[in-house]
């Protein structure tokens, strides 16, 4: 089971400066993974390690045998490849062992520090891939205050739909064009059916939408036919990043019935590079409760164990630049900020919903959050949201209005934990950018 | 472009005496793909094509020089690899070559049937893998006849959505379980609401049905942001499979608003082994029509290349086996048959909508077509439509009753094509059974 350790320990400090300073997304508690290499070189990808400003490269690292706790040689040799599957394959002991080798190797004091050096290199020179071979992409829908919001705009006379509060509503997302933090994708057209119209157009999309999502993923996985339990969810899940869920609004309201959203979303979905660990987030677990009145759930997702710890405090934000900032050299303005641990659905029962009825999981595989959102105005993961189905535009700070994107928007995400007795820690950021749609 | 050519002639006869059997699948004139090994070996999956009632091994036929008309080394080592991905990936030419030299070496007459002989295994005598690494998994929707009759079913008051005469709808679907001919599954545990029920039930579900599907494998993909025009998705289509999409009705009713199936569908997919490639189907291709007062299809979606040969002429059925038929020695029986040229969108139409908003198709992508079912109640590809939404329980010969499907059953797809001047070509068989659930 998941829990404090002295990986978490709040006086521990590294012998890297950048770590040690309270506002960095990646201090010593942290210690997430991606897949890396120098800007704009031909090296091959490898894994890295956030910390502070740096990437500690792992291939590297253990070439000058900077990381001698570790000697399994499945774990010695998952580090070394281009994609974390293998070591997502591995299991939680595994990532438990290279966590504690690579916080000890990392520390103040430790004897490992010249070698390590120069494994380390800046974040600022380094460009990320997808963290990972996607073998399936299933996006949820946890947070009952965006499907409340977001069902009100589609079915003003029946927003909350009766299986809501019973099922962890999810369905399959397009895997290909799952892009990494700065993907650029162009406006897509599709078919539209304007209010007032006699039938469908053909065209841009004029409803482009992000929605401000947690990413989860899969480690070990399960045999067809064999379920993930609610409280062994904790040994499948490798961690968390951020993912937004581009969305084209007026595609989706055409096409979305009876199957649901294929062409309004499957055109671009951005993840963050760095992928957080379930042990890093074990400070941030909170209670997991049900407002009065709420049904209680079944029993395969329902337990002590998931009342106690099931919910994860991380506040998410998202940010938008456009074009017109970018030029005046303004940074980006925040649109909304929400909080993970009000979600309905909790990261364990989205994935013993998922394999309740068999279906088989594989390390890699990715689970989205669904939007994000609270239950103030405010609090909205996505502009739909925001603008009341663009009924009520947005002035940014520059004068600029918005009601859905523009050509030229970028949105970043990010997220941050914070509790008591713990050193906070961050995702780093999760941006991506529309672009004109073809001629 | 796509067009009858010397492999298509009806004179050509085969050196395999089972494949000059006017009732094989595997004429001359067809030619598919599979990845093949000896049933039970250990050996390397390897490519095989089928040809009568045996498959010749490429990777043997290659290694004794028995493919002489081939050159291009990268066709060549594609044709040596574990699955079909890198020959999908090559393209129309790469393709035609490889039937052409194929064509003449099994041909009467070949000056290689002697070295050839060797690279022959009997189909009794092997095993299947996925014919390739599926990507992105994507079911439509496209027999308005299956969408009516079950659209009246879940809908009684609004049976065919507004949209379904403009948009090929389709969703994602699940690539983890997707299994080859020969899958076994456990029947799927879930949430469903019973009629007369005041809250939802958990367990065993009991309205397991197949659906009578074709599979397209995409073989060379584009560029995101790309789309893929009408007119050249015979460029990007590498062939078509039998794909039986298994549904769990009852979970399927309860879960599927507002974002479509998931765990109705993703406990299992088959599909069988032998892709059937576009080429070896032009003889049967056939005028696109619309019923009058139709809509006209938009731009994307019409043209007259398509007009003329959009549409495909094959037969599709359905045949049941229960446990107790197997201990009585009884064949299958057939439920329904259907054909794929009453479907209202074609395989071009789901391709080139696929794509209109930029999403990427990568070699090896599976397409499901949906359903097919003709307008008549014994034409219906799922047990949903036969039996009414289970309201009226068929008998079969041997007596037993169903409604939907009981553990034991195996249900098996067939598809055969036939047209004035060309031989008949067939699919093989696409079988699956569905076991009892885990305690």
């Amino acid at each position: 089971m998941l829990q404090i350790n002295e990986t978490h320990d709040p006086a521990l400090r590294s012998w890297i400066a950048s770590a040690n300073d309270p506002l960095t997304d990646f201090p010593l508690q942290n210690l997430p993974f991606a897949v890396f290499r120098r800007v704009g070189s031909a090296e091959v990808w490898r894994i890295g390690v956030a910390i502070g400003d740096q990437v500690l490269d792992l291939t590297h690292a253990l070439c000058v045998d900077g990381l001698p706790d570790l000697k399994e040689s499945s774990l010695l040799a998952a580090c070394r490849q281009s994609t974390l599957n293998d070591l997502m394959s591995l299991g939680l002991p595994a990532w438990s062992a290279l966590r504690l080798g690579l916080s000890r190797a990392l520390r103040e004091g430790s004897a490992c520090a010249y070698v390590l050096m120069d494994a380390l290199v800046a974040q600022s020179a380094v460009e990320y891939a997808l963290p990972a071979h996607i073998g399936d992409y299933t996006d949820f829908y946890t947070s009952i205050h965006h499907a409340t919001h977001v069902g009100a705009l589609f079915r003003p006379d029946n927003p909350l739909l009766p299986n809501y509060k019973w099922v962890p509503i999810g369905y399959h997302g397009r895997v290909s064009s799952i892009g990494v933090s700065g993907q650029q994708f162009v406006r897509p057209l599709g078919q539209t059916f304007p209010a007032g119209a006699t039938e469908p157009v053909f065209g841009p999309a004029a409803r482009m939408d992000y929605e401000l999502e947690l990413g989860v993923f899969i480690g070990k996985g399960n045999a067809p036919g064999q379920r993930i339990a609610l409280d062994q969810v904790d040994q499948h899940v490798f961690g968390l990043c951020l993912l937004n869920d581009w969305s084209a609004r007026d595609i989706q309201a055409w096409e979305y019935q009876p199957l649901g959203p294929f062409l309004a979303k499957n055109f671009a979905t951005t993840i963050s590079p760095w992928v957080i660990t379930l042990e890093a987030l074990v400070p941030f677990r909170q209670p997991w409760t049900r407002a009065e009145g709420d049904p209680q759930p079944m029993a395969y997702l329902d337990s002590p164990l998931h009342r106690d710890t099931g919910a994860m405090g991380i506040s998410l934000e998202v940010g938008i630049r456009t074009a017109e900032m970018r030029r005046a050299g303004l940074p980006a303005q925040c649109l909304g900020r929400s909080r993970f641990e009000q979600s309905y659905w909790s990261i364990a029962q989205m994935v013993a919903h998922h394999t309740v009825n068999g279906c088989n999981l594989r390390a890699g595989d990715l689970l989205g959050s669904g939007t994000q959102s609270g239950p103030q105005s405010h609090e909205a993961g996505s502009l739909l949201e925001l603008t009341r189905g663009g009924q009520q535009p947005l002035t940014l700070a520059n004068g600029e209005v918005r009601t859905f994107l523009q050509d030229g928007d970028e949105v970043s995400l990010r997220g941050r934990c914070q509790a008591n007795g713990a050193v906070s820690i961050g995702f780093g950021v999760c941006s991506g950018t529309l672009l004109p749609p073809l001629p």
